[in-house]
């Protein structure tokens, strides 16, 4: 995600957007972005309505991205429960890197705490389409209740990014992996 | 948590930091924080050296009514397992509340990004404390590797906390307590 001058400052603004509210927070100033971005405000509020829109076409941008992350390279001979573990062993490794914060759209929902903000729709979809995935994986696999499964494997997914993002745990020792395994094996699933 | 005009100026404080931090965020304003509190900025800074520091506190104040919430009534009957689905529960049940927005702790942690922040320290303890208790339950229930089923624990606590905080799951018909039944019985637990 690295800006150079080549780039538009559309884009830039939106590089610069991802990584500063990523490391900082949403409540980072449109200023310091502007600045980061090497954008005029005057530019920035000729390409974006708001901060909150800028916020929300960041996410989007970033989306096919984070989701390329979690597919597993040849989804053609993948089992259902490979395709499942893939998702968790990415975010493991993704985890160990000194400057993770946990999954860019579960915080941008806990720091919003408003599921009106634009940013807070985008973010919904992400989530919604994993566990979307999740569930068509369970179904394949044979789970008993492949919505439940899904639906308890993105409590996993959300509360090992949240924690590991916090720094206070590790998933180094696949502790997401072997809890969903777990969760796959009561689930009944192959 | 009402705030009267008996209460003293940093009780006064103090509980509108907890109230505002939580329901706005940690990026709210002095401004803000003092003006609901009906405190001068200039009395407020003579009772805490920063915001920061009046962040850390009301976590701290608000610690032992949060976790006395997720303790069971009876301590002596209850068996390890009741008392950890009664945390569960519990959880189940605040997140029906119109106002909430997943467990205070964990929130701070994925708004501030900053391990060394004081209120990070606090919201750290009492993340760490609960775990501990799930280990001791653990311990007491006979699981094959309780430190692993307390960390499994924690992760379905914050993803669940986070996600119904966020609106975008619900617990009411028993996600939580299903899910680490599930997780229990795969440790061996009694």
């Amino acid at each position: 995600m690295a800006t150079t001058d080549k780039a538009s400052p559309r884009d830039r603004l939106l590089d610069a957007a991802a990584q500063l509210f990523y490391r900082d927070g949403v409540s980072i100033g449109v200023e310091a972005l502007c600045r980061s971005a090497g954008v005029s405000k005057r530019s920035m509020y000729q390409l974006f309505e708001s901060k909150d829109e800028m916020l929300a076409a960041s996410l989007e941008r970033r989306r096919a991205w984070y989701e390329a992350q979690l597919t597993p390279p040849d989804t053609g001979s993948a089992t259902p429960r490979e395709r499942i573990l893939h998702v968790f062993r990415r975010l493991e490794q993704a985890s160990a890197a000194p400057d993770y914060r946990g999954c860019p759209y579960l915080a941008v929902l806990v720091e919003l705490k408003d599921t009106e903000h634009p940013a807070s729709a985008v973010a919904r979809e992400v989530k919604d389409h994993l566990e979307s995935d999740f569930r068509t994986q369970a179904e394949r696999g044979g789970a008993r209740d492949p919505r439940l499964l899904a639906r308890q494997l993105m409590l996993v997914f959300d509360g090992a990014s949240a924690r590991a993002g916090a720094r206070i745990e590790s998933l180094a020792d696949g502790l997401a992996t072997g809890t969903v395994t777990a969760l796959m094996d009561a689930a009944g699933m192959k």
